[in-house]
């Protein structure tokens, strides 16, 4: 594969094949305006092909404004498929993005423009990719099989860096693999990134040192450039194992910049993705979108969680969540681990087992462990059982009989 | 101001006073349930506060599909303000992005969202900002009054360097202030970064020593941030006034890399925007999108033109390029210079001026230069002629009588 594909969903007044090619012109060689320069060996060489165009129902309406020339025809729908040469851009990644993503959504041919995916020839996996992966976490955190049962410390902002170690010495007492800081939560006065980081793996160290076991913790690193590797190698220095960084706060160079330097898992924390994605005629599905990161480094990145307090649809996390293992290049797949999150208790890992299909994945729940009515540990040890169950198949009320902390988040979260 | 404060559309079928606060809590101390740890001390220190509510007219329908809690008063709209405390995430402008657009969007409150303006405290203003802006801007391209007329290298992709050199040489010799590189040309093996660098800045300053006037020519300098920073140098050391970053695609962490280190304007391209504005409930609104590359060092900033061949409407043009002329900081008021394009030409001053109030501007075209019947020169000359006319209060017809080049322009442009 020498050229760049990109999967498009397309809502129009105009016939969808004009449309496409519009989307093509505009994207490469072409203008509004044939104009001079672009002679046929050049638009040969350098052109966008729409490569496929798979017709779907009308719309009711148009989903966005501005768009214009309605036709006779309603407002068509289509999914499109557009190529574009290597050679204009290079496998470059971060220029990638105003090729595939540019200033397609503004065209006044389109109602409605969504990125669903993207696959890159092979000559774009000189990226990092993620350097740790399911079997790097898994390492570094000590859980060899089933989820890391996770936790957001919270309350988000407010806790300073002593109360934030005197809960992550809770959480570990209770038996937690895995802890991130909140994304609201990064270098403020009031719990300084630094301070934080020596307080919590102070606690974490000497709970190791009892137990063996080491909690994984993110830190939320992001920021400027020079500051995001000062405080990796600071994390890494005191034995830390993970660094949390805000894809959209951060941005791709930042991250790339990052990537390059870190010797710890990247947790990639999508924050505002609700303003990429939230309208489904609009923006890009997380298909596209987390490829681009995964290339880029990131080892985790969130998906929500099923029946989650937000907005997003159980369809459409487990489409996310799945897609982060679908292999990006041949000898170089990208697999990242999905992180749930949001409302999850143990109710919900049977259906998001059954789901996804593995169990190779962070599983966080902040209401779902502290809300317990035994307690931290109950909590943590109802999503444990609630997974093993589900991992071996056993129906979770059945398995609740000899397990009581499952028993009891079954009633307590149902 | 102690407080960061921001501006939102909300659209929510609940009453719209709990949904503010629900926004508030989600992105202070709060979440879904109250915990423990949330003391009301904690609260004091760290939440989020609505600082006012204005109701707006309901809207018909949901905006946005996934809000819950329907109520009996209808989808209702409003205009909200909430502010935060500094002390939470200091001054820092990366991770204030995760706080006044993080996980506000997916809200199941709200069927529509959009963030409108945002406003900082002082403590903000130790960012670089536009290094040149306006003034900057003109003693380098050496155009004292009036906007700098540019265009943008077409066909976008496919040509060489020497024919990007070639063509930087014809529009020189038109009389052209300003060219830019499309955004989607970069580094691509057809038209590599260093070799159009050199090829372009031989032809320009060839010009340049036989005319006296360098014009002014913003390479696309976007890529991970050792590059820029290359890349920025070379543009610099053969003599080069401007680099070009495609926001989107960089992100944050590398504008600020790059913002530190440059010694020329950034000339900062919105590609994407699309994806972050064009559903009118969702996303950004130009005015607070631009005020965070504005203190990241953005020294100019596209802002589509007037009866655009995009889907964008007049207002809202005009708007954004009014919104980059509002001082952020008493001491540092950060403005940036607006970049008008798309199917602009001699037709469009006129209004453009009296709308935007000031010529403080790039105005770029590119049909407008390149397919006027007597030739590019006359193409620039019309622009010039247009805005000449606008700023003297004379109309363009009258004006036209006596400067062909304008004439012809009207008439083939109307």
């Amino acid at each position: 594969m020498t050229r760049i594909e990109a999967d498009y969903l397309i809502e129009t007044p105009v016939d969808p094949s004009a449309a496409a090619e519009a989307m093509a012109g505009e994207q490469s060689s072409g203008t509004f305006v044939r104009l001079p320069g672009e002679t046929e060996e050049l638009r040969e060489r350098s052109s966008a092909r729409v490569e496929g165009l798979v017709q779907l129902p009308n719309a009711d309406a148009p989903s966005l404004p501005g768009a214009r020339g309605a036709g006779p025809d309603g407002i068509r729908r289509a999914k499109v498929t557009l190529s574009w040469p290597l050679e204009t851009t290079g496998p470059d990644l971060i220029n990638l993005t105003a090729t595939v993503a540019g200033n397609l959504f503004e065209l006044q041919q389109f109602s409605g423009l969504r990125l669903l995916d993207i696959r890159l020839p092979d000559a774009f996996s000189h990226y990092p990719g993620p350097k740790f992966g399911i079997d790097g976490t898994r390492k570094l955190s000590g859980v060899a099989t089933g989820p890391l049962i996770g936790t957001i410390v919270k309350p988000s902002v407010g806790l300073s860096a002593e109360d934030t170690a005197a809960l992550a010495g809770t959480l570990a007492a209770a038996g937690i693999d895995f802890i991130k800081d909140d994304e609201l939560q990064a270098d403020g006065p009031n719990c300084p990134f630094d301070t934080r980081v020596r307080a919590v793996m102070d606690v974490l160290k000497a709970h190791a040192d009892k137990t063996g076991k080491k909690v994984m913790y993110a830190f939320n690193l992001s920021g400027e450039v020079d500051d995001m590797r000062r405080r990796h190698d600071l994390v890494r220095d005191l034995g830390g194992t993970c660094v949390m960084a805000s894809l959209n706060s951060v941005g791709l160079a930042g991250m790339l910049a990052l990537a390059r330097h870190t010797d710890l898992p990247i947790h990639a924390h999508r924050n505002g993705w609700g303003y990429l994605s939230r309208h489904p005629a609009l923006g890009w599905d997380f298909t596209a979108w987390s490829k681009i990161w995964r290339l880029a480094g990131a080892d985790h990145m969130h998906v929500n969680g099923l029946r989650n307090k937000f907005s997003e649809a159980d369809d459409s996390v487990i489409t996310s969540a799945r897609s982060l293992g679908q292999p990006m290049f041949e000898g170089k797949p990208c697999i990242a681990m999905p992180v749930f999150s949001s409302g999850q208790s143990a109710v919900q890992p049977p259906e998001t087992y059954a789901r996804l299909g593995h169990a190779d994945c962070i599983y966080a729940a902040g209401g779902g462990i502290m809300a317990h009515p035994h307690g931290p540990a109950a909590g943590v040890q109802s999503l444990r059982d609630a997974w093993d169950a589900a991992i071996a198949g056993i129906p979770a009320q059945t398995y609740g009989e000899t397990h009581p902390a499952l028993a009891a988040a079954l009633e307590t979260y149902a």
